[in-house]
């Protein structure tokens, strides 16, 4: 059993860790954390009413008194970065998911890590199946430089072509050749048809009611095509990722940035 | 048994035209027509040894001698009017694939088939599955007003959107709510991610190597999504089109323009 | 704009149609009823509060005090049959999602709403894409005969084949020409390989976490393939369906049964 | 330039693959070989009439005038054994297409080829795309344990599962936690519905005229789903594959069975 504090157990990605953390088996909610709570223990809470599981308002107060092994943090911008070292400091693995990391920040976090030999894990997005999309893709490019990508998205998104769109295109421009795709003196009779060139790959953003976020990275050669898709329903989804951390963490004994670098 | 005559058997398409009419067990092959043939019957073609069928170099001597109940034309726009023009005149129904008549003459061919109370077809495309595609997409629109189509298509078709994607808009447009789809502020950091425009509803083209021609129209809607997609891998698809349209001319007394119109 | 009233207001669903009617341009809510309400108006509700919408306990006290011409009912089967019989009396409309009415119950009120020349419609389910889907398959089957159906369910789904594929092989069957699919002298190497048999067309049913309910009728030909797909994320799907309802009854004069037959 | 000579070319693939040497900027065509070639030279055919390629009856001479650096060997398994022996003793990288070999013939070759510190490739499919499926399932499979299989082919196959489909399972019941898939309690009201059950993972074998070689692989998971798919239209899919060997066994010092070793 791998003893476990959440840090932040009252916000949306908090609550959904603590739920994560009492199902798997191999996982122990030691503690929980929060700058302002009302309870003195979770049981107070009608879903957790049977639990026995303490609650602090100071960091520090439960590294000490409670010893967890790993300390998952989903809290703000603000403090993440000071939890995040006292963690550390304290010698417990911490993986964070809270945003908003300097580059100077990080690299200071990996070296206090290093010095303490424990791993960690900062990641801004902790969806594995989108990361796996991301890895398949710029694996694929290397074989299969005819490439386009088709990311479906809700209709209440502003931007075009999505993050992740372009994050994979950059990821498969790295191992992809560059090729202009399509027929030469190919014509749009309405514009915008082709979707949106990235180093010759192009992008296409579908919005409607319905969809939450999907996306296709579609390679073709002659006689064959290879699709890889990510449909992603929920952010509840990211907890996969984070009990993988919480299990991973343990063999490396610095921080890693990034879910990518531990698949 | 339906006794049919295929005009232009020499041909790609006829040829195929021919086959089908062989392996369909209520139809029968009585005659073959080609302006220059080397052949007097059929069986002088390895691959039909062990038929009977007559070779003509005439139409109105075909006409005359088999009388054929059903003569199907896959030839040139040069001869494909007056081919029509004699098998109805002669009473026979004509199911015509070669495209290039003028709107004049359709007409003129519709008013000699109704005299004769002839049911005969010419139709541009006898791809069944594009059709109830393009029907569905019409009926779907009316319900749901939010769509986008994605067509994929081979890497050397020049034009971009593909007739058909613009021709499924079109019908689209007249049973589809006139709404402006995508967020307020939609905001596009690469030109061309939201597709080509077709009144509100976007199109988008995809270019690949190993494609053929395939088209997906998707409708969503809050807590839904409806998706239509037809593939075509090769023109011998027209062929169950053909076989229907040598069935239904039957059940008319004048000529139809358009596969849609007898689905 | 069309008077509609809400019955059942506070369940599940009958939140949704308030929520729906409130919404639409062309409807206006004029009354709400639960037959233990808690208010006197819906503005007692956080979330309703700047609304003016009185609520009534009593049916019959309902309509003849705000004379609605829609009451669309989500309520419970031992008092939706009464309500429906109620609503027609008066001579409005009545739009009823309630399930549990016998085939008796339906001819009488269809009875009684020819006599009182009142369009209503009770339909067990009012996604409109699935019925579209249905009534697509339906049609292609007749020129498509080899078919088969993948339905996509989460993982806690107990039964399979779905209710849906059942009924969509159902309607198929009717217009589908019956041959037996697949390779004569076929052998499944492992047990189940090839689906489960019904008239011939196979339907496969996939059981995932993350999925909600999907379906995708695949239609194959020499050369080409037709893909019909609904996906359903959620229930509040049916508020297109309970809105076009209150719409289209307007245009009948008896009740009809299933949403099918008003598409 | 890579110095390439093909055996067996006047196979299907064999011809395949000179098309593929000379269509590739960095390949050079140096010698063809059959074993009762009617020509002197390649340029004696119409379609190569603009080449000058010696075409070669006996493999040593060839080896001996030519000393090609690679050859590429689709030929029968009768004599692809002793011609991939020849060539690597000869100090060239065999690319070998031919099945058929024995373990034991396998073992022989590599100890050959590490002596003569010759790379070579025996691969009995070259499908790249198929390859990377298979491989991405595998890795997917060690963070999804739930996923299902569709696979979908022409409706002449006589065996369900597939090879394809039967192999892909395998490679994730490697990394894939052994768990029960679907409900407990789950019941087919239809035998068969379920699919095939592999280890718990679950395949679905759809056969539809139409089709040529499909797989889908679909992974679950609470809020997201992951789907790898391959299209095979045409066994010149192959080509990508072997001119990726002609290149890659330069790497080597040895030689590799499976395309998947390379990638």
């Amino acid at each position: 059993m791998i003893r476990v504090a959440v840090s932040g157990y009252k916000g949306k990605m908090g609550h959904e860790v603590v739920k994560t953390v009492l199902r798997e088996a191999d996982l122990e909610l030691v503690a929980v954390l929060d700058k302002d709570p009302t309870e003195k223990n979770i049981n107070e809470l009608t879903e957790f009413s049977e639990l026995n599981v303490p609650v602090y308002a100071e960091l520090d107060k439960l590294l000490n008194e409670i010893n967890p092994e790993v300390v998952v943090d989903f809290t703000m911008p603000s403090v993440a970065y000071s939890n995040t070292k006292q963690i550390i400091q304290h010698g417990a693995r911490a993986v964070v998911g809270t945003t908003g990391f300097t580059s100077e920040q990080i690299k200071e976090l990996q070296t206090l890590s290093s010095e303490k030999k424990v791993g960690s894990l900062i990641a801004p997005n902790f969806a594995v199946g989108a990361v796996l999309m991301m890895q398949f893709a710029e694996k694929a490019a290397e074989y299969f430089p005819n490439v386009e990508i088709i990311e479906l998205h809700h209709d209440k998104k502003l931007d075009a072509p999505s993050g992740t769109a372009v994050k994979t295109a950059e990821m498969m421009a790295k191992t992809r050749e560059k090729i202009k795709q399509g027929a030469n003196g190919e014509v749009e009779s309405i514009q915008g048809a082709r979707g949106a060139d990235y180093e010759g790959m192009r992008i296409h953003s579908v919005r409607l009611p319905g969809l939450v976020a999907h996306q296709e990275v579609i390679f073709g050669d002659v006689g064959q095509g290879l699709t890889i898709r990510h449909d992603s329903y929920d952010r509840i989804s990211f907890m996969s990722g984070v009990a993988l951390a919480i299990r991973k963490t343990a063999e490396y004994d610095t921080l890693i940035y990034g879910l990518e670098n531990i698949l």
